[in-house]
């Protein structure tokens, strides 16, 4: 897959981009504000996509540039999360796909038929 | 803020370590079931920070291993959604703060008293 | 539309019966948290919603037992919310469908050729 | 506890209005987009918690009617998705409670002394 990025940053660097920001406009919210600001931008990122691939959508003009704004909000309050209890995203990331990989694994080694070609 | 990261991945690596991943185990899924998976694996996390900082919780062994796996998850499942509308994470984010930044500041500019010292 | 219903409950009394619970038991949470406790149960309704109807859903036997159980358990936790700010049920419902029908009505109004048969 | 309701339907009542209005705009939507609904809705009521409880809320003219517009929306989705699966939301509810006082049975006969004065 391949993205064409202006911004080749890391995600660590993701990370200080919204920590510098939020330091200079009063700090992280508690716990349960930045999860209530995750699940109301999940919940315009719903919105987009119902009106992009929803059964009344209006198909002949999807507005990708909406989605993506939205996709933007997302990562960022979830940034906020994280980066309130220290938590390196880049990390997390990588132990969620080795957990996802030992599970299907797992389910291939049980059912070996399924694995074949 | 510094993170102790042995990942020092991009972002734009971290969506292609999720889009092998996928292509591994047979695509991304429809719209709207990556959506409900992001608000599955929020729901998640919602679960864990009440455990954590909740009314009722014992906040005296606070488990900040599985809020990282929480986070993880719905960090995996945000990408699966960008990836397959091919939206860049780090130009969405750059976008997003540029918006804040934007907001922030036509704030002040209309109220200036308060951003005076 | 008719439902098998066993309890010919009002919304009121639904109300109430959620109310005499949580008062047995220390009383509502503070609101993000009331807030957080229905993000956590509306994420395992989708999970389960995904086991039922999902692309990978083992489809032959759909657990609508469960399904029921994750709704329940949505409908307490809003309950919990709109009890907390006496917020009636009822009233909300109704005022929601009246303003669907006049965003409908609206609609037909401007694009009245949609309207007819 | 009690409410000033001018609306004084059962839970079954309410589920007919949703259904009988749904009936009249094109029928139920597929199972994600009720969900994504239901989710949509939920997102507006965490941006409209945040203004009235936040941290940086105007807190001395909260919006409650505002509120409980949103707890309607979220209701409305909810009852949606019932209906389209037949599910009766009282029945649900019940068992729900059902469930939570046996939970907190349990609890109270494994730790006697949590439960005593």
């Amino acid at each position: 897959m391949c993205f064409r990025v202006q911004q080749n940053i890391t995600v660590s660097e993701a990370q200080s981009i919204v920590d510098e920001f939020i330091s200079n406009t009063g700090g992280y919210w508690p716990p349960f504000e930045m999860l209530a600001a995750i699940f109301e931008e999940a919940g315009e990122l719903s919105k987009m996509l119902q009106l992009i691939e929803g059964s009344r959508a209006q198909k002949e003009r999807p507005n990708f540039e909406k989605l993506e704004e939205e996709v933007g909000d997302v990562f960022f309050a979830l940034i906020c999360l994280a980066n309130a209890y220290k938590i390196s995203l880049a990390e997390a990331l990588i132990k969620t796909v080795e957990k996802y990989k030992k599970r299907d694994f797992e389910k291939y080694e049980k059912y070996p038929s399924k694995s074949s070609p």
